[in-house]
């Protein structure tokens, strides 16, 4: 029932335009990620954001090109990913769809909840059973799968790696280690855990850039199709279903905030990366990788925030 | 940048009557919140619904007039009176704005959590500190305040009481006794205890019926405007605070589902009411007091879903 | 089986002299409690200790006659009034006897544990319930019955309060008033709240001095015998159980290291007293408001470890 | 200042007779632990037990030679040499000494607790801590020196192994491999993880019979010295901290209840054994594999608490 006027190409693009000006003093307050020394070197001050419209229109507006990896953006490709080769109950009978309040890498409610398994897959327990869930039977098949699904999402041909990050988490990442032997010992992972890992780490370190993101956020707000050609690439409920959990669980402990102000569903990473969408209307594509301490990129909630409010993209 | 097309009266009329007519054999797997007498001696094979338009039309079907107490739902109203009356940051300060993976009566996190405070306000533990902001000096004066704004909001002049709600819920709530012991505690409380619980259960036993939160939905989904009249009931930013916060947290443990599902921002009370709102759009009421294991009406959300899916209400 | 030499008064005396000066310079590392005024205006340096012998000889030093509030080690008289009026059954059917992991003031295990009641008598949680159980259908003469019991486990005739203690601690104790709702919730506490929080808070504001401990301490020594008189006080099942709680839950957070460095049962009080007995042997008492950050007398803890080494107490 | 008068052999082997032919008919009410098929597969109606007296006289009844495997009570054996060979400050400066109302393989307090470290070395999290400290650079060096170590205490020239338990624990043990991985991230573990596991599992797989532990009940009674040779087997300090960690950590959730019925030090393992120490007296060594619903051993518990009411060995 629901109509939408795109707006225009050249409206858009001066506003991104004074969102990344505005965005680029912002972002002082934060700093990158620096669990791993391959995130921690980014270019603090780097401000980038892409709008992809429905018509399959690009707007663009500061770093958009420069590459970062997609750490838990990851997590929003990887669910409508298995959803769609697995079947919806083959994730929904292992992991929940219901927002916690715990850190995103925390183990607790495994042990202490009364149903025992993740409380959804935009946190990393549920997005290792997600992960494990892969079809292909080493590491590398799962990954490369994955890839070339991601790839058409973002509106790529092949995604590049930043094997730095890959490895560098791959040595250090002892916490999902340890939550993945407990997924495991629950009967939760459909792979063995190094496998699960190699992937997951995989697709994490995959590069993309805000112009990616954008072309991603557009094709949930199409629910499922490409923005210009129209081809479906992923089903209407995998969309949905990813939308919705974007909306209550997608950027960490500010998940709320971000529902409250955005009034989008969107989706962090630590690489600086958010994606968002505008039902019908266009997706949004950021990179800054100042991080406020929930984690989340302070030029993007910043950008993402201003334009619902000048658009008029608020959807609740 | 929204745009939307208003069903037709005469389109909704039909698909409400479907619907509540596929509610009514699905309701049997329920049953009525027992936890004191005067719920559990409700009628439970009622079902009914209203929509209200954003043109002010009315269209119900089943019992949409039964009266029955708002219970939960009291939340969704508490919240926006507070924020309009003693300011945001009044509350804000004071209860956070992530959701939970708690139950809705948990005490957990107030000695757990690094912060101290309600994650939300639709938990008891934040509802009871919205509640003890609300203007006047005893519980009296509190309930008498919020009692004429909600029933603006419900589009009724005044609001009856379900006496044997409040006196049997006042009489057994110990649990939510040791909350707000707990939330004094932590100096969280902006009034005595008893007079802030007499206050709380004074609102969840106020009674409404279907059509009544059909009207409050309508005014949510045109940001506190009232439907037909335009007039401002509350402000812009109460509305979408409130709504924003009923996406991730309205329906307990079954918030999650519901976002995925209806797509729509709605609140549901164990005294078997949801109201649901779609933006620019229109309000829905259900009421439907057998219960599914979360506390929330089945009746309810079958025919809430169904309206999203037929009249494309999805949001995201 | 085992048999014991009782130590000479004298070679105790000196020894004792000799802990008590060693213990003033320590005492200055602390700080007494300061949740209430009563308690911060503690003298921090004040330094007393006494020891009772099996064969009723008193030895002491120091300040072993100031008087303070008995605080948590009333917990180690409750206990044994409540399960020689009214049965172990009836204490222990709504307690357990398993140390917890959290502070003496925690709710958590109340909500989150699978048998959903305190852990032991010896957290406020538990010592609510036992309160709860004194005989008596006021908080006056619950407290009337106990104060008798508990003057003569101390040796003394009857008992003064600190009304300015006892008044300042029911004025703020909210923590605790949130447990005992909790508990009443639970169905665990055998009176009305306000009653025996009344009760609650006048036994921890019943004074004594480090010489009234050590006869206590003698007393639970000869497993509920007076020292001298041979006259029974406790049954020896009171004293063994109460003993048993006392070497795994005694000293808040610091009860295992106090089991393996001094090696016996005791009970410690934010009033600046400790007690502790061995077996067949002696009772010691002690007092020092100057607390560590666990909440125990560091003058106490270091008097009794020292006595402990000395004379070869150390009872596993 | 405590002497023992020492129990007759013959007067001993009469009452261990009784407990043992009482303790029969108790154990059908339990059962073998059955997480792994080689346990499962123990005789549930065994039962044994013996007593080392302080001169080193041995008495038994049953099936005191019946081998069984370790499992938790490695714990005790594995803390004293690594406190002996490593230093007490290297296991706790990485582990508490305070009991938890946790289960024995809880992972929650490592991300929960402020102190982000085991509470103590008698639960899994702790135990691995410990046996990654012990000597030796590979699994194997580790498990041997701990192995002579442990016959040494036990009482025999070396341990066999049951390889069927070891394999299969460390083919099935996720969850201990989830709590290693997660001390890794925390930084507490002193060697690989596979190689810390490893040993582990090796250690709960050596054999040892109702004898052998009741030979080291008998070392730890004499805080280190053989029986016997009074050679010195472990340091005094090694000795005590072990008991007072056994006295309020040993039998799982079932430690407080044991502390007030046996008052004596113990140490429970799933494959059936208990051992448990009276001062200067003896040690205690006993076998029935059946389990009660806390994991200890029905006919364990019953001849422990038996000998400690009939020679008098209540510590506290």
């Amino acid at each position: 029932m629901n109509t939408t006027r795109i707006p225009s190409p050249s409206a858009v693009q001066a506003l991104l335009e004074d969102l990344v000006a505005s965005a680029r003093p912002l972002a002082r307050a934060g700093k990158p990620a620096d669990y791993i020394p391959a995130l921690a070197s980014a270019e603090p001050g780097a401000v980038g954001a892409a709008v992809v419209l429905a018509d399959a229109s690009l707007v663009a507006a500061g770093e958009s090109s420069s590459p970062f990896s997609l750490q838990s953006v990851s997590k929003a490709l990887a669910l409508p990913y298995v959803m769609d080769t697995r079947g919806e109950d083959a994730v929904f009978s292992r992991v929940g769809k219901e927002p916690t309040g715990d850190p995103f890498n925390s183990i607790i409610r495994l042990e202490a909840s009364r149903l025992k398994r993740p409380y959804n897959p935009m946190i990393n327990a549920g997005a290792l059973v997600v992960t494990s869930l892969m079809p292909g039977r080493s590491g590398e098949e799962k990954l490369g799968g994955f890839a070339a699904y991601a790839a058409g999402l973002l509106g790529k041909d092949t995604l590049g790696t930043d094997a730095a990050v890959r490895d560098s988490e791959a040595a250090t990442a002892n916490r999902n280690r340890s939550i993945a032997w407990f997924l495991r010992d629950l009967g939760l992972l459909d792979a063995e855990v190094e496998l699960t890992l190699e992937a997951y780490f995989g697709q994490c370190a995959l590069l993309v850039d805000a112009r990616a993101l954008a072309h991603f956020g557009a094709v949930l707000a199409l629910d499922g199709l490409e923005p210009g050609s129209g081809k479906r690439l992923m089903s209407t409920r995998a969309s949905r279903v990813t939308k919705g959990l974007m909306m209550s669980c997608g950027l960490y402990d500010g998940s709320g905030a971000f529902c409250v102000e955005a009034g989008l569903p969107g989706k962090s990473g630590v690489g600086g990366g958010i994606v968002a969408s505008a039902r019908n209307t266009l997706g949004i594509g950021t990179y800054g990788p100042a991080l406020d301490d929930r984690g989340n990129s302070i030029a993007g909630t910043h950008i993402i925030c201003g334009l619902s409010r000048s658009l008029d993209l608020f959807c609740l």
